[in-house]
């Protein structure tokens, strides 16, 4: 139980800055949690499960703050930086939790002030709720943190943020901006896109199948509702600002989709089983990365009366 | 405990026939289980672990079953139709678990003898694992079994198989052979496909970055992995034989998503929060109907050494 900052300001309170509250508290890390968020209610909220104090406005939290954590929808980022700027400690630490970097970079950068170190960073973690009631002290257990420094960053500055994250139980990497753009767009973005597509293809033929498709919703289908039913706002702002990798790979999605479609159409089935045993191979080497469980049906089977369900 | 058939005959001994042979076992619902696959190791695996007996042919396995179950890939039907029709007991009931129904009763249908039964089915249930160490006798509980019975089916015989399929635990549904075949494509087939898809995107840029798709992947990623990680030989014979339906939702699929690419491309922001604050709705319908669990990140979580990831 070591305090890292003496004072922490987290500038947006749903599920990544509660969570980080509710770690820093179990962990005693941060000697005082300050918060604001747009919202009365959730204010209201995050004052009772996990803020030490509660603010009206952004440039009052981070005043006096060691570390400041925007975590707001990457298109408020913007806004945020010129309010609190010019409140800023000396010496303080701005870092942020957004899903895209480069825009965040372009958005944010300009407006910190010299003696302030900016550190981007992106928590791989998350559920499909969002809110102030919806953060868990665990949630970023053994999972990746991305920290994407900006040149002339400081290495004192950088390491003591890492050792907050560390204490959070999450793996610290660091990583080139673009390239983390890239990746994510592969990894997280395209995938999103392409769930919400699925899902907004099944509405249309729910309407036809009186709610056959939601009573039948076999394992795929499923599994896409669940990516698909992520906090709009955030998912907006993503795709808006990680247009051109997002956009990139949706291209190769679509050739890769029609090559696929067309072995279907001729009946090319040494095509198909090629390529879906190919696939195999990849999901073993995430669960050999530790990234998920190797549980039949992500381990939904611990819940006896829910069984578990597929094809 | 009721013996519900004196002798049921499994023709293939993967995931669902272990499972059921599993079922039939812990609830006593069949005299004799008898099996037959067509690789040796398999049928010495269901011979230790869930069959009183294995036979090394089709034909001697359905001898004097009261039930046979053809629980093989649907492009591997028509020959075991075939070759099994001179051998099946008058009276008998032939069912069948394959994923689409018009394929199944085509090549099936035409080879069973008057004197029997052919019931055609279905359950929607699975995992990512397959073979004959992948069942387990919960698989079926409180998921559907659809039949697609045919004209002039012995409400007899109807009603004994779907007392069997009770017993197992699952809820059983009827439906039309070609109603059946358009929802799987959009609760299943379809979201397999492109699941299988976006991997292999990932698997391109994977190798020019080193492993950091396997290493970063998120929750989108991971979770198109797990149904992309499904037995090869079965879902080639799905799409083979499920085209036209499939062809038609791919179609609706790809003119939503070149929309949605649209809104990206010109930044309409508004468009892509409307549509995935639809998609939320979707998601809260398969929560109440049952079908999922309303944990975040399916319960992930339950198991503290993982945690969950997201975005």
């Amino acid at each position: 139980m070591t305090v890292i900052y003496d004072r922490v300001a987290l500038i947006g309170l749903g599920l990544i800055a509660g969570s980080m509250a509710h770690a820093m508290r179990a962990g005693g890390l941060a000697g005082e949690i300050v918060g604001y968020a747009r919202s009365a209610e959730t204010r209201a909220v995050a004052r009772d499960l996990f803020c030490d104090r509660v603010c009206d406005t952004a440039a009052e939290a981070v005043q006096g703050a060691d570390l400041v954590v925007l975590a707001v929808p990457v298109g408020a980022m913007e806004a945020i930086a010129i309010e609190i700027a010019p409140h800023l400690k000396p010496g303080a630490v701005v870092t942020d939790v957004g899903s895209v970097k480069q825009a965040v970079v372009e958005a944010v950068a300009p407006h910190i002030p010299a003696a302030v170190q900016f550190i981007p960073g992106h928590p791989l973690a998350g559920t499909e709720y969002s809110g102030p009631r919806s953060g868990f002290a665990t949630l970023f257990q053994n999972r990746w943190w991305l920290l994407t420094p900006l040149e002339g960053t400081d290495p004192a500055a950088l390491a003591r943020l890492r050792s907050l994250l560390d204490a959070m139980g999450a793996n610290v990497d660091e990583m080139d901006v673009a390239r983390h753009d890239l990746v994510l767009a592969v990894v997280s973005h395209t995938p999103h896109l392409i769930a919400y597509t699925m899902v907004g293809v099944a509405d249309h033929m729910r309407r036809v199948s009186e709610q056959e498709v939601v009573k039948y919703s076999a394992s795929g289908f499923r599994d896409f509702t669940r990516i698909a039913a992520s906090d709009p706002t955030m998912w907006r702002d993503v795709f808006l600002t990680n247009k051109d990798a997002v956009l990139d790979i949706l291209g190769r999605f679509t050739e890769e989709l029609f090559v696929l479609q067309r072995a279907i159409r001729m009946g090319d089935g040494d095509h198909l089983h090629a390529y879906f045993t190919r696939t195999r191979a990849i999901r073993r080497g995430i669960i050999e990365a530790g990234q998920d469980t190797a549980a039949p049906d992500f381990g939904r089977g611990v819940d006896p009366a829910k069984g578990t369900a597929g094809e």
